[in-house]
């Protein structure tokens, strides 16, 4: 009673596309007096930068979860079950976005914000390594053409994105600011560089 | 006028993953002082709870669900309109999660909360074998290799399913806790032991 | 530059699968002292009602919309153009419900509400008939065996549909039980007796 | 390692519907006396303008982008990463849609507000301009078929849009409401004129 991959995929695309599209209602319309909408929109601007962040963030694991399942040909229960966790902390990267985008610049608050938002995206990249990584290691679930060499690549290419992700939790101690100026240039950067493992399929 | 398998599946998909999806809606931004944000996060560990368990019930469902349209060949309005209540019951599975996640540790209120809950998910519950079973005795709709055998096994094993999702909203008034812990484990369990009656297809 | 029947329908599925996702957000936690939930969740029936009428009127539009697209080769810039504006109605059903949820039983405001409730399901279906009317005057669009005895059938029995909506307008003042009724009534009794223009392809 | 066209075309489509759909959350229930909801109702129909224009613009882009993807044969990096930044400005557009329907008859605020709606609008399309310029630049990516020719009718023609949107921008601190007719207007001729240049295929 296997899911066929396209359905999963299908289902997947489906909670990327809504939970994406949530991180618009951090914005909430400003209750102000007549001439002092200019300057309240201008202080939503942290707003904006978190937005703009866990909008690449996850488009770019959307990406790069399309890339792993163009490389399966079966889906086991297991593999159904990691992603299922792993849309559980997609699904919910617009409630630490919307909580920065409202401390980020509040000292203290801003900090723990800022280490709650780099928390839920290193168990999101945990769990998208844990999916890539049961993937690799599981012969009979791959396209033929996607072999043993590339397995040597992208673990450890991934292992160096988790590290990252992981030590960006202490960094939020030293300025929210650089956990989501870390998170969007990641995300840049991965927009331009993906996964090489399907390269030639 | 029959609606197609595959145009079927595609919307229910759809309200799956926005359902699933919506559950991130419960948690609110804390309004707090400086130094204050920590405490505050550590207070909605209950949301989170009810999150993970909303989350991977419904998310078992809609495998579930998927399972059992693979083994269709067609469908008739009956099919249809089970599949429609089904659905309504799927949609409304944020707001008793958002419900019990506001009271879970709140005595009486948690215990009331709790059996809300539970009485969605039997209602859920009960539209889903009330599909299964539709699906089973009318063998006109089943894929040929769906039969008899399988009927056997699947209808007392969602049996047992609903009388305990049942007896779950008696539960509410020992403990709201156990009930969210019951679902819990209960998708847990399903997910890695899912519905037998396709496997061989 | 038609766009494709298949991704038109897919498009207007995920209009529809959100859309009718949407109505639970009309639900919201009561804040209450201990003991009081019960009591505060029976209040919020009227909400139930209006959530399981426009439920089942979604669910069943969407079904005859797929209906109705399976009759369709092709697509013109005008059957495009009606369609959106169909989900434009679509689209804005959950707030009508919400609004009727909270007024349905308080009198003049109630009638008001269940107004502006019809209206919108009146635009609704005058949409859908005017989609209707285009395709089955412009034969080029339709499938083979999609034709003219079926035109006499269905351009009456929907116009029937109409006149019931438009009247159900004036009856909101007389009662807005009566609109809600009405609109779930229309639902089950069209969800198992569907536009039968299609049947046999 | 690219995405397909039709799975990237499947997720944008779920973006566009989700988006589109959120629009409805600009609508409140007002909380009034017995009697005043009809004049409260009649008093949101700002919003319903900016619902309307914002609903129409969002549509027509949607089925541009469909016109467009039907000429490629192939995307590479570069267009998939601007097609996330147009999905960037497409999820944002509720936003500015509620602030207008907020701020409309409100003088200064009213200017400010449709600056902002002129602003996101304004960066949709030029987003959407440059994935036309980098698909009409690239033949490699380009269906036979569709060819230089058309390269000379499409630049200038969405040149134009490009233009007109900007000026859009000014125009707020003229009148918010010649913003919103602008835009309502512009969607409903570029429905009925749509992109010639993948016509024959």
């Amino acid at each position: 009673m296997e899911v066929s991959t396209s359905r999963l995929e299908a289902f997947s695309d489906g909670v990327f596309a809504v939970a994406i599209t949530l991180l618009v209602l951090q914005f909430t319309v400003p209750e102000v007096a007549s001439g002092k909408l200019f300057s309240a929109l201008l202080g939503q601007w942290p707003q904006l930068v978190t937005y703009v962040a866990s909008f690449l963030t996850v488009g770019v694991v959307w990406v790069n979860h399309h890339a792993i399942f163009k490389g399966l040909k079966a889906i086991d229960r297991t593999i159904q079950f990691i992603n299922l966790v792993l849309l559980l902390t997609i699904v919910l990267v617009p409630y630490p976005t919307q909580l920065l985008g409202h401390y980020l610049s509040s000292g203290q608050n801003g900090s723990v914000a800022a280490a709650l938002y780099a928390l839920v995206m290193t168990a999101m990249s945990l769990s998208f390594q844990t999916l890539v990584a049961w993937a690799l290691t599981h012969p009979n679930l791959l396209q033929p053409g996607v072999v043993e060499r590339r397995l040597r690549v992208v673990l450890p290419r991934f292992g160096l994105g988790l590290i990252i992700y992981a030590i960006s939790i202490g960094l939020a101690f030293v300025s929210a600011w650089l956990v989501v100026a870390l998170y969007g240039a990641t995300a840049v950067y991965y927009a331009f560089n993906q996964l090489p493992w399907v390269e030639e399929s």
